[in-house]
């Protein structure tokens, strides 16, 4: 049972909270924890609206707690560190993604694979190891481990970057740990959303042949004139699925939706990769003989650990790389989570949180 | 358009074939090519009988092509050898897998991967790269190029070596390929015949722990008992698959007829690999959350490359690893094939085809 926060944390905080499913974010008034030792507290100045905030907001999964913080896009200015922090000061810029706690001493952890840990701590809408909840970036202020927080690139604007600290390493991850990160490669994206846009970016930036795989003919234009990719394939065109047969060392599938996984399968040169980022509500359906007979595989991913969150945004940092995004102030999010649940929007909410927060205050 | 082998070759031969798929086997006369001068003419001494010969007999594929002469197990005497062989000189023993032909020249060619040439020739039931249909082992001799032909390892039998070059190599390629070949990693083998079997003495002899998963808890004995597996599961009892789950660094799926996958994923640690070497005729079904919590994946493998044979049944030769066989004269065939549909056979029956088959001679 999670412990109330306001019994057991000092330190007064605001943010907007969604209190029940019907999914409405209101101002709210709560705590945090003092800043422990280990702990650094930013004031928050950018937060992401990630599509996984309206899946909680409004209970998609069942398994929401309220009042609820959503936001793990989080990027702000250091105000205070404990004393044994080393990797940050205070002035300094950071970020915060989807995890502010694990077990620290599994094999995962050992590893610098914290979002595998079965004892991690998600960012909001979960129970810290203290029996408190969790509240996410939609708020002034956070206070997490060192561990958790990541060095923000000098140069990276910060309400582009807010959403690489999600959607980025959601998509850079799974490229780097199954190889599909060589120059030259041929990379498949599967939907040019809030994370297929940014897997588009940082393939380029690794020197990867990409094509966009979309259902929508209407984002042609903007996948392969903006964005940079390399081809464009509708994937319900059986000539264009066909003329691309056998062409991709991998594809990253960033569409929760179900849909037919053999199309994609047969895309792959053999020895090719699937790898999913979206969980459709059905179980995937997939013909054996096709992995079989060219030893492809079809995998899953989810988010990064620390270690790779940090090294994915100095990349970033270093290829100039940052989200599209739509900058909103703090009371449009309730708009912007309808607009996002029709898809409308290119590609990012990031809510300008350090100059629209506080006049939001009741 | 198959070419009349018998008037295109020169050389008499004789072995038994499937006429139709009624799927006796008779006493058959054919030909085989002339010993061309990167050819290697085998006496064959021993062909096992693997499960698909019993498919391909039956036309349980769609695509048999008859008269066939099955068998891709082969091991024999070396009587002949061209001007450019190197590999092998008359006298030695030498084993032919599944293959024995491909492009030579696509990449997966030049990567010692001639079983996933999209042009590769099945060493039965296909067309030849002269236009001719290919007969298998299940005869006299057999003329193949030196590529697809396996120095045979001194010291191991032949009768129990002969499955290598097919069960053998499909349960070594993807332990090696997917990593599950290091000290003191967990192995699950699902399904203990004629691949399982095998699968689990490759594993031990690689240093693994292994459990053997199962529907049938009459095999428990054998599999802990007689194989030196170090556990036994039963697939149909929950408590058993609880106990088991998150413990597997990767699953060897020996088992074609559709089965739940759900349980055999959850068995996996993290970033665990669950390769699939039989093709159910449905569709694979996978939940995709599990994959994506914990990096799993599903993955198939199919045969091996002749580089890869050579590599096994050097170590099956150094480890004295044979798949476990019942060795039947030829005359035998029929009555064998009907035991192996009811799975009456522990592991491999193998054709003593030295010492029955001109006996069987009309």
């Amino acid at each position: 049972m999670a412990k109330s926060p306001d019994a057991e944390h000092p330190n007064k905080a605001y943010g907007w909270a969604a209190r029940d499913a019907s999914a409405v974010l209101w101002p709210f008034h709560f705590s945090r924890r003092a800043n422990g030792e280990n702990d650094v507290t930013l004031k928050i100045l950018y937060c992401g609206i990630c599509h996984s905030d309206l899946h909680y907001i409004k209970n998609d999964w069942g398994f929401s707690v309220y009042p609820m913080v959503p936001g793990h896009e989080i990027v702000g200015i250091v105000t205070e560190v404990g004393s044994k922090v080393t990797k940050l000061k205070v002035g300094d810029k950071a970020g915060v993604g989807c995890l502010v706690g694990s077990c620290g001493g599994c094999h995962s952890c050992d590893n610098d694979l914290e979002n595998y840990c079965t004892q991690s701590v998600l960012t909001y809408n979960a129970v810290d190891r203290d029996g408190s909840l969790t509240y996410g970036g939609y708020s002034e202020a956070v206070v997490v481990d060192q561990r958790f927080a990541v060095r923000f690139p000098e140069g990276l604007p910060m309400d582009g970057g807010a959403p690489l600290l999600c959607a980025g390493i959601t998509v850079y991850s799974p490229m780097k740990y199954f190889g599909l990160c060589e120059p030259g490669m041929h990379l498949g994206v599967v939907g040019l959303g809030g994370l297929g846009h940014v897997a588009v970016k940082f393939a380029k930036a690794f020197g990867l042949r990409v094509t966009v795989i979309s259902t929508s003919p209407g984002k042609k234009g903007e996948a392969v004139g903006r964005l940079g990719a390399d081809a464009f394939l509708i994937s319900r065109e059986p000539e264009e699925v066909k003329a691309a047969m056998g062409t991709m060392d991998g594809i990253i599938d960033t569409v929760s939706a179900s849909h037919p996984l053999l199309p994609l399968i047969r895309m792959l040169k053999p020895h090719g990769k699937l790898v999913m980022l979206g969980a459709p509500n059905k179980p995937l359906e997939i013909p054996a003989l096709p992995l079989l007979m060219g030893r492809k595989m079809v995998a899953g991913s989810a988010m990064g650990g620390l270690k790779e969150t940090q090294e994915m945004i100095d990349f970033a940092g270093k290829h100039g790389i940052t989200a599209d995004v739509e900058v909103i102030p703090m009371d449009y999010v309730n708009a912007a989570m309808e607009r996002l649940a029709k898809g409308d929007v290119r590609y990012r909410f990031v809510i300008d949180i350090g100059n629209s927060l506080s006049s939001s205050r009741l």
